[in-house]
């Protein structure tokens, strides 16, 4: 009898990626209708961004989505002013899946395995049959070159239809137009609407205007208007590595020994650290990297883990930064802020990967104060908009304690509530999504803390505010009854009793008994564009004081000359206060450098002086900051590692629990 | 200057499907130290378990784990009774990622993509470098090949490292054996121990034993003694296909024209149906593939979508069975379970792609009672242990109302809480999992549906039987007072007045005034392996009653001669019983062909008297199972649609939403 295996084995084949992806389309987002568009729009836009980036370009992206005449079917257009594809690569980028140019580098950028663009392709050509329409033009006097093209999945080939060289009136730029058969939402959480809107706010730099199949046109100005900070490759870190991946370093590198592949190949490996590294392992520094055997590879792998290095270099990622967050979500997120508070916190490591959390904290009082907040999650400038709740984005926020900072929260853990915008953006070389659709970031233990600290920094931020507010309420009351109905009441009381009104200020003194301060900004506009900060001071009682009064301003302001205050670090200003009894003052600065909405309040703090006796804002804690996040686990090595990496100078190997 | 595109393009090239899944390793299931080890052991189960039940053979698997010498290196063995792997394929189907035999096919199977194995493979030689070693026989009368070979990264080739001829005592098999770095936990439960316990349940035919790295070996025994029936592959169902795949499909056809393609490429479609497509699309059935342009494609891809076809055909799956899996949660859940009860779908169908789904319900005495309850998830016969809250398997509890069922739940909504287990499995040709490391099924609501229909029968089961313990103490509870109490406080009242004992007779009946019904069921050993029903019937009533008494019994029960009943559909049996006053008799019947643990509980009805009358059982209740899911979208054309997929004559096209 013929044995089965051999009947079994006449079924056994190559599968190309294209037919896998084809059949598992839901992987990469295009599992329904209303998602599939949603998808193809993000995908071409987060090319079209990482390519203006390349390029250093200030990014244009035009996206339009028509209804074609036929049930279901739409007509996808995305266009960039980027850098163009040369001719005999636009086939292959939009006609193979997993082809790229940024798969090996290790920077942040949107995307990375050269699957997106050419999935959209994909589901175009499954749901219509139709190729998809390229026009590509690299250079002003270059010729637009238009491709029609369809992937053939038995090959994981394209298969160019047609293609022909036009005229385009961009100097540069890539056009991508396809058809699917899918549903257009717009008022929905997950629409193409609320991901450009989103994109806008994490892309200060772009001007993204949308043309919906209604006719409705909406443009997302740009808020920023110089280009982010470029992005470098950087080598791999050693604390990242695996024995399989250097093994396969070690047969490419032109390196001629150990020690010098050591240097060469990886970052923070100096002459001394790779000697120390040789030493630890056992391992002469001269030996040829092709004559090492498993066991070597073995134990240069776990000295790489006994070494301390420095953490891997940052300028491989490009944060948004404080202001251009506020100023985004002030200008594009389509709902009034009243206040917002923004940390971009320093760069940090995970399994030797660098990455900067930022979040913004906002107080919109058209939000419904009974509802839960509101939350935005970015990833490499990337809104995610599906699977929030299997989100480490989203469990930072649900691990800090909101009621803390004045926000409702069933027993001090989940979604707060209150009318509170949160936006947590994670930047890194390598973003650990949970799946290839790249909805949900992975629960790494240092990205969850760095999120929460950031989230207090910024909640204390919000729970001053919210308090100012009552706290300016209750003192305006005061007022009322010290300086209007207390003379009425003398008086009143005078003339009943037939006696002379009595003198009130001794009352008013021992009502108030403390030094009111109050502040606000004022923006002037014209040729100075600065804002300008009054704070006034009334000394109410009956002695003389005299303390420290500080404000924390925006690093990229400048102060005007005149302040008279002390400028130190972290944006701090520092005055010495004197008054005298019944004194009024006023501590008045101009800063320059920022636009419009980027400053609104003014954070103002004391010290040298008993806290009873200054009245409206708080008492400067310097160790505010090292407040300790309390939901993740605080084994010391975790611990000492995020201040390590913080620290900039060391990191240690992360160990895999 | 040169255009940036032109630098841009030096750095695109082709990235092997092995490097991407090598650098994202965590969407296939090895995303962390504990997991990896689950994830290959799983890969490795999954592919002995549909290898032998391709070849038709009982599988008998052995997963070995034990820790070597080096810090956090495990080696894992999985080694099986299959038919084994022709020597030709051994290096393609451990070396390459997607590379499979099961891709194409449409029928229930664990494993379809080609990547499980191989991609563990990758990770062993990632983390460790080390080879992997395969040994694989294919008959009683041929050599065994053992192969220890790599995964050439760049190439997504196999890199055979070396190879033999060896002996090996089984008759035919295949062993894989893979060190890597890992971390064993067997307390957790997403450990390999719990994967091979919840293997064992849904897949009854199989014994599978499990060494672990400490020396425990665990047997689960099989509980079945023949093979599932098997499945046979299906052709495409026209309601499950999108234009691009028409469009494949006429391509590669050998049909000359289009009447003969519809009726050899899909599944469901005669000579009748295939003109009515033909007509409504506007084609002529004598049109030849090869000539259809793609308007001509799309027309008859909307033809498809208006007609009316039958449901695929359902033997492409292979169920495993109320009373299977009820003897398989009795002997290898590892739990007490006082009463248990299953149901078994009828097929149903969703976007073209058929699928049952099955259920079991079990009370465990032993399970705290003030904690959710336990949930055991599968998917063609394979347990997921991760992502439970994001998956429609655990939504379709969550939907269901088990108030009404006597458990409690917050709110009507949500899991409940008791002492019970949950199982909820679905097989189908094309399990719709959220992602590629198949831990979650999405929520498709035909599927939801099911399983809430499955649910509420299994819930009434539950709920009678929780109810009986109540209402049989409350029978006891009377009987004592009547039988013991009453007799004893006439006689003490007799003496106290001194005056004869009364008759109490007269006050017992009106007391009780009822027909006492309660059910016994006894397991007989020996060579009839028969379980014996007893139902005994009191009438405390002052007169003659007729009536009907039902017992449902499993469909595989064969009833014994001489029972006096009549055999209904859907295993019900039925008496006519007429009772005099102060009767007492006893219904009883024999089953044949269960084992011991498969019936242990009676469901015995009656109807045709006024339901007062009858104490102990329940009214017969016809229309329970049409009781409609209250938390699915009950749009009209989605309940049609199921109701008419259900009845397995026809279904309407899917419409996507």
């Amino acid at each position: 009898m013929k044995p089965i295996a051999e009947e079994l084995a006449k079924k056994q084949r190559e599968i190309s990626v294209a037919e896998f992806f084809e059949k598992n389309k839901h992987i990469l987002g295009f599992d329904s209708t209303t998602r599939a568009i949603l998808t193809a729009v993000k995908e071409a836009v987060d090319n079209s961004l990482d390519a203006c980036e390349e390029a250093n370009v200030m990014p244009e992206v035009l996206v339009e989505i028509t209804q074609t005449d036929k049930k279901g079917v739409y007509t996808l257009k995305i266009e960039d002013n980027g850098p163009g594809i040369v001719k005999q690569q636009i086939s292959n980028v939009f006609g193979r899946l997993l082809y790229g140019s940024r798969f090996h580098a290790i920077r942040q950028s949107r995307g990375q395995q050269g699957i997106g663009i050419s999935a959209a392709v994909l589901y175009s050509q499954l749901t219509t049959g139709k190729p998809t329409r390229i026009i590509s033009k690299i250079a002003e006097d270059r010729p637009a070159h238009v491709c029609n093209l369809m992937i053939n999945t038995r090959q994981n080939m394209p298969e160019v239809v047609s293609e022909d060289i036009t005229h385009w009136e961009k100097p540069h730029g890539t056009s991508v137009e396809m058809q699917m058969i899918g549903k257009y939402l717009r008022d929905s959480k997950q629409s193409p609407y609320e991901f450009l809107k989103n994109t806008a706010i994490v892309n200060p730099h772009a001007r993204i205007v949308f043309k919906e199949p209604d006719g409705t046109v909406t443009t997302f100005e740009r808020v920023a208007e110089s280009m982010p900070k470029p992005c470098t490759d950087i080598l791999p870190h050693p604390h990242g590595v695996e024995i399989g991946t250097v093994m396969k370093m070690l047969s490419h590198t032109s390196a001629r020994k150990l020690g010098a592949f050591l240097q060469t190949s990886f970052c923070r490996i100096s002459q001394r650290t790779s000697d120390e590294i040789c030493q630890k392992a056992g391992l002469d520094s001269n030996l040829k990297p092709e004559d090492m055997g498993i066991e070597q590879i073995s134990a240069l792998v776990n000295a790489f883990k006994e070494v301390k290095l420095m953490a891997p270099p940052t300028d491989c990622l490009s944060p948004i930064g404080e202001i251009l967050l506020k100023r985004a979500l002030k200008r594009n997120s389509g709902t009034e802020i009243e206040f917002a508070a923004s940390v971009t916190r320093a760069p940090s490591v995970y399994s030797g990967n660098p990455f900067i959390v930022e979040v913004a904290v906002a107080y919109c009082p058209s939000l419904p104060k009974d509802q839960t907040i509101t939350i935005m999650r970015f990833a490499n400038r990337v809104p995610l908009l599906f699977q929030q709740g299997a989100c480490a984005l989203t469990h930072g926020i649900e691990g800090v304690d909101w009621r803390r900072y004045g926000l409702d929260q069933r027993g001090g853990k989940g979604i707060p509530s209150g009318p509170v915008m949160m936006l947590v953006h994670v930047a890194s070389t390598k973003v650990p999504f949970t799946s290839e659709s790249k909805e949900a970031v992975a629960d790494i233990p240092e990205i969850e803390q760095d999120i929460a600290l950031a989230l207090q920094e910024c909640g204390r931020a919000l729970n001053r505010h919210m308090h100012k507010n009552v706290r300016i309420a209750k003192l305006r009351e005061k007022e009322t009854i010290i300086k209007q109905l207390l003379p009425l009441i003398a008086q009143k009381s005078a003339h009943v009793l037939n006696r002379p009104v009595p003198s009130i200020e001794p009352v008013i003194a021992k009502i108030m008994n403390s030094i009111l301060v109050d502040s606000r900004v004022e923006y002037i506009d014209g040729n100075r564009k600065t804002h300008k900060v009054f704070v006034d001071l009334i000394n109410y009682t009956k002695t003389g004081h005299e303390f420290n009064l500080y404000a924390v301003v925006p690093e990229e302001a400048k102060l005007a000359e005149g302040s008279g205050a002390t400028a130190g670090a972290n944006g701090k200003l520092s005055w010495k206060v004197k008054m005298e009894p019944d004194e009024r003052k006023s501590v008045i600065f101009e800063l320059s450098g920022l636009e419009k909405d980027d400053y609104t309040e003014a954070d103002i703090y004391f010290d040298g002086i008993e806290s009873h006796i200054i009245d409206g804002i708080d008492p400067w804690k310097e160790e505010e900051k090292e407040e300790v996040y309390e939901t993740v686990d605080k084994s010391e090595s975790v611990a000492d590692e995020i201040s390590e990496a913080e620290s900039g100078l060391a990191c240690k190997a992360n160990k895999e629990e």
